[in-house]
């Protein structure tokens, strides 16, 4: 079995966006599992003030964002509407089938990060389920099912007991890379 | 007059340490303002709780430092006592006189995250003191005049007011650069 880069991500965090745009970008895809947490909770259980909620750390962290897209070549538009509660989309990577989690991902990124879309408003989520040839109905019912909630609040959790405290953070060979700006250490590891 | 870059400095900071060592490698430091603040009286003032104070943020800094200054081929120790109160240090680079603050800026960092002394006892600071031809009983009452306390004071309200939310950060052409992670792009900036 190839070694993989664990790649614990959260639509809610742009920084994850844009280390997924540098891993599309490099064809890296490949190397990663992509590890699905609500960062809202596991900000909760580690006691930290997401840099949203601090005046001057959001400031820095729209400029930020954007200035490394530029940099980096991503198509990138900072969201009118950050933050939101990324939960049910969350659950939602959880609920659908493996080959439809890759599309599904994309659209909610590009959504979110590229098309300045609410991905809380239930038409964007229409929209992109009907793009993933998900059936509406089976979604909201799956994202309401007991398991799946479970599963993001275990998947959250297990984080958590991992020393992981934000997104995106890379797991490789039991090291944990914090940041975009560690992807390339992360991928280091992978060739080590 | 050639413009320069602003950087945010407290002794207390390892990213600073490590921005300040990948500038002396480049051989860049005369394209830099060195700018004392008091990092925990900023991070008070922004309501913000340093990384030193959350155990999983405080794991990541010093396996995250440690890896940036040996992938920079920076010589660095994590120091045993981290954090302390730098507060008399850094009034100190502002009481002494100008042709001395760059001999002291060094050997107080290399003391502090090369060497893993401790920068708070009084033995440590007559070594880095004499080193710089700096009288001891001076540098005591200059520490404590009310013009030098008010200084520190006034500089960290001043980059407080300025959106300044940490340190490293860089400032050129109003632009403002957070962590030694963006020292590229401020020196990008400069040369636009």
């Amino acid at each position: 079995m190839t070694k993989k880069i664990d790649f614990y991500f959260d639509f809610i965090s742009p920084y994850s966006f844009l280390a997924h745009k540098k891993i599309i970008n490099s064809n890296d895809r490949i190397k990663f599992n992509y590890k699905a947490i609500l960062l809202g909770g596991l900000h909760n259980l580690g006691g930290i003030t997401a840099p949203a909620f601090n005046e001057r750390k959001m400031k820095n962290m729209k400029n930020d964002c954007t200035l490394i897209a530029e940099k980096n070549k991503i198509d990138f538009t900072w969201n009118d509407k950050f933050p939101i509660n990324s939960l049910y989309l969350m659950r939602g990577y959880l609920f659908i089938n493996n080959n439809k989690k890759d599309k599904y991902f994309d659209l909610c990124f590009d959504a979110y990060w590229k098309n300045n879309e609410d991905i809380s408003n239930g038409e964007t989520i229409k929209n992109i389920l009907s793009r993933c040839e998900i059936n509406h109905n089976d979604f909201e019912t799956g994202i309401k099912d007991q398991k799946i909630k479970d599963e993001l609040k275990n998947l959250t959790n297990i984080a958590f007991n991992n020393d992981i405290f934000g997104a995106p953070t890379f797991v490789i060979n039991n090291n944990l890379y914090w940041g975009q700006d560690r992807l390339g250490y992360a991928l280091d590891e992978l060739n080590n």
